[in-house]
């Protein structure tokens, strides 16, 4: 049945299998000190205009933000993200499970605000017993946020020049990067991106690679043994090169945007077409994710013809469904789909 | 040029990469709930002749022992390993990361010996202060060893009698299982191994898979939720059915032990060859692992023509090296070596 | 300077002391297997009127909920406590630090409410990926509250039946509990504490001990090996008896409620005090700890003469200051300090 | 029935029961942060001779180790001690539930030999997998050792010299301190042992605190943010002008030496006793721990008498027993002793 339930049901993108596949008997280091790494984290640095970034491959999104996070803290520091952020509540405690604190504030469409955030950083200071408390020791945001949001590169500012005034870091989660730089309209590049955040990763998994994201500390600013740690974690992968063969051609004639690009197209078709038969938006999202809020027995009707995603359930009636275009959405499927919108 | 360095430096075997390539486009649920993570599962069942085992698969071979020692312990118990055994020193303390002590013992050929165990349990609860120790809560075995080495069934069931008689479990590290049930002259089946411990895993990685593991809890005995315990130690692959269908191809026709019964084959030869020429072994080991003791200026040598794993030294004047063959391993290569030798 | 500040600023009960200064040269077992950890048990059991019940003594109350809490959870698990809770925010993430997430509730006057608590649980389970997220594994619950509340018999019934229906524990903070169980028109007696909850415990440190905790786990139900994990969490007293002959004291003769009574009736006669020269509370509570409103100004000067607690700041004009009584609260002290107001 | 079996048998000090009677109904603030600990800190800088040093409080001894050692590691870093270092086998894990590996080295006479330490730093760097493993991010040492041994001043140099070379602190676990500084002929005076230290605690509960250790930072060069570090711990005790006051107590007129002098003149007339009565001595040590090897049933007639404490079996037929003084041990209770012997 044809499915728009995730951006992660198919397998990679051709132009990485066909590395795969050229590649596959070549005799190659493991643990990532292979060429093939080598080269993808300069071109990653290229792109970031970061010459002395630090880069990292990790196999998955939660691996990545639970080693990422425990690196950069102190063991009395906790994250600040909002209640919605994925590190809060969809990585099974994977953040406290290594001891951290998740410090939650509302949201707003997804987004972190820069004034709610002075405010609880300064609510904290002030409090005489904060010494009692966790202490907030970075910043987690997503972009594009789990609504499909995006921010602009006035609200990343903003949040960085709290970060600053309270010298903690901020990590930006781009597990859907690609489809946020993709999107028409938006004022953010990968280079904003570098120059404003203290780390972030370049999502691999759901822009077409068969996993791997790639870890940026765009300063030079890894944590100190940061391969070791990635170990300590059980997120060292033996045959490494894998990761690096798969970003070095993400990042070869800039296929990791076009990719964005691609899908954000086909969920630009989409839009227009829930747009014209009237449905509701439950939140306005301009990349690859699209929120509609069904009653709930039209979406059982619609669950016979077509999977989507089931999020949350505003009232007993209505239900809110995600549609999810990827890197490898054709025109023929969106054709499908908007028939049977 | 020429290595015999490990056995996981090149990609995957051609038969699971043309599955790979056939399914690249399919759309499949996500995190494992497929039909392939099925169907492999069954087929894993099967082969170990336990209908009721659960099969888990993860990606490497430190997250599976960290996440599977880590779900099997109390938070009070620790696991007992010989000195050398992965776990204790090769693994960054992702154990201990854990909150787990690593119970080491002295091994003798790369083997922990079930006397010896027993000594150890029946002298910790004879010790009038036992409960401020930490208590010794399973024992961890590879088979083969880290040396090449491999238990007789006779030796497997020994220790099984003592965690039996101290009621702890047992789990085996299979990490190159496949070499040790293909080696002539093994009395070990997999059906044994599923009979005799209460946990182990199937090694991918270094078997030729891309990556993966496969957990066998033989007597339907996972901990609880083992699947979100997978999510919080962040070892949870989105694409899930890659290791399911790289699985469901070893256990198809008998693959896997015929890839191991191969590079056991090659190895032979090349043993066979370093007999000839008197080099001296370091330790008998029937698998794909050869250690043996070369003079450090032979060793350099050697080194300018083929690329070798440097273990130990023994003394000032010699290195211990290992020379492994694996999946990939080609008649040519082993040619190639002998003749350098 | 008089000092209504906390429940902890002076030493020990005359009585506790007496008994330290009786028994200081008597040579004891350590680690809390002496003859009077014994008799305080017994007699706990007896307050309890559980006959079964498992009894351990701690040093502090921080130190007690991570114990507790980390021992009871599966490591998948985390606790439902509301945002209030002591656990949430004043422990400066001892319970993350143990790898568990704290699932923050809304509150009411403190409390948490069964209906709240039972869709917040129902959501759960219906949520189609509950399985990426941490699980609901006990409940925690203060008794009196941080806002010096107290529960209704009723009100705990209906939360133990949540839990009952969800199969969870309740786990009960009694670091104040003798001020509650001394409360004129309380219905929940240390018998009703003991059969509905799962574990819990009686305050020591604020109630008249140098220091000490009395965890209660009525229905012999201890985790396994609990004085190893003490040992392990590095709680262990050596001279456990001085936790024994505390509580042996406190239970002897109904003192522990006594003094608890004693310090409600003070705080009685400041309630009335303030009640009559027209102060605002911030929350109605009955028990040895008031919650006034203070105009920022005001608080000032008071502050010259006394020392309070400040809570928190409802608006910039006011500051919520907090009057503690306690066992070592005389009558001449509040005098002084009505003469204050 | 006579003991000496323990240093931590009894209460505390008359002199510091006598602060406690007088200062029991003062008020002070919680936590640590009042004058009595100011003090103690002040008169432990001056015994030590670090005017810049910082020092916390704390209750027990494996709670410090826990603690401070975690403290002072990166996440990725282990502990180097003796393999009979308390840290290592008798505090039920409470290193690694930290996440930190303990690696043990052969002990001579309890002892870390500075040789053997830098043979075993020299080979992990040397080893070219060393990123896989965990490093050595501190040294462990205990003065006096686990069998009563000391350092001279010497050895504690040349351990030094070996950290310096290897940049990691060096930490002495001071469980017994006043038993070492008090004991004739010792070259180890507390101002050497902050001089060569990074870190160290100063023992209270085996020299006659009710319980309290302190540690001290020399330098000036706590972790960051100690306090809150401790209450994370669950270690941060409420009243914590208890331990000021202890230690005030302890180091005022010099008495937390005398006490030491006078436990090793007690434990000088048993050594001497046990002599001349031709017993075997298993170890030499000066302090108040005596060590002696029985016969099996020598030993069984003996424990009819004085209670003794049961160490370990060097074979079937003999038992090494422990004989311990302590601040409280009285003159006739040797002469009772060597009587019985």
């Amino acid at each position: 049945m044809l499915s728009f339930e995730c951006d992660y049901a198919e397998g990679a993108h051709e132009k990485i299998m066909q590395r795969l596949i050229e590649t596959n008997r070549e005799q190659k280091p493991g643990y990532g000190v292979d060429g093939y790494c080598d080269r993808a984290k300069n071109k990653i640095r290229a792109a970031c205009g970061c010459p002395e970034a630090e880069v990292h491959f990790l196999v998955g999104g939660t691996q990545t933000n639970q080693i990422v996070i425990d690196s950069m803290l102190q063991s009395y520091e906790g994250v600040v993200a909002v209640r919605t952020g994925h590190v809060n509540g969809h990585e099974a405690g994977a953040i406290e499970y290594t001891g951290h604190k998740v410090l939650a504030l509302p949201h707003k469409e997804g987004k972190l605000e820069a004034a709610l955030l002075r405010t609880y950083l300064k609510g904290f200071y002030e409090d005489s017993s904060y010494d009692h408390m966790v202490f907030p020791g970075m910043v987690y945001i997503t972009h594009p946020t789990e609504y499909g949001t995006l921010y602009t590169k006035r609200e990343l500012l903003e949040i960085k020049a709290v970060c600053t005034e309270y010298q903690i870091p901020l990590y930006l989660d781009g597990a859907r990067l690609g489809y946020g730089l993709g999107t028409d309209g938006t004022d953010v590049t990968l280079k904003d991106i570098a120059d404003i955040c203290d780390a972030f990763y370049i999502g691999g998994t759901k822009l077409g690679a068969l996993f791997g994201e790639a870890v940026v500390f765009p300063k030079g600013n890894a944590p100190k043994h940061f391969f070791t740690r990635i170990k300590q974690h059980g997120g060292l992968l033996a045959k490494g090169w894998l990761l690096g063969l798969q970003f070095d051609t993400f990042f070869t004639d800039d296929l990791y945007v076009e990719i964005g690009r691609h899908a954000v197209r086909m969920a630009d078709r989409i839009r227009a077409a829930l747009r014209g038969k009237g449905y509701t938006f439950y939140m306005d999202s301009p990349t690859n994710q699209i929120f509609i809020v069904l009653p709930n027995d039209g979406l059982e009707q619609l669950q016979h013809k077509v999977v989507l995603s089931v999020w949350e359930k505003p009232d007993e009636d209505h239900t809110v469904v995600r549609i999810t275009t990827s890197w490898a959405t054709t025109e023929e499927m969106v054709r499908e789909l908007t028939d049977i919108l």
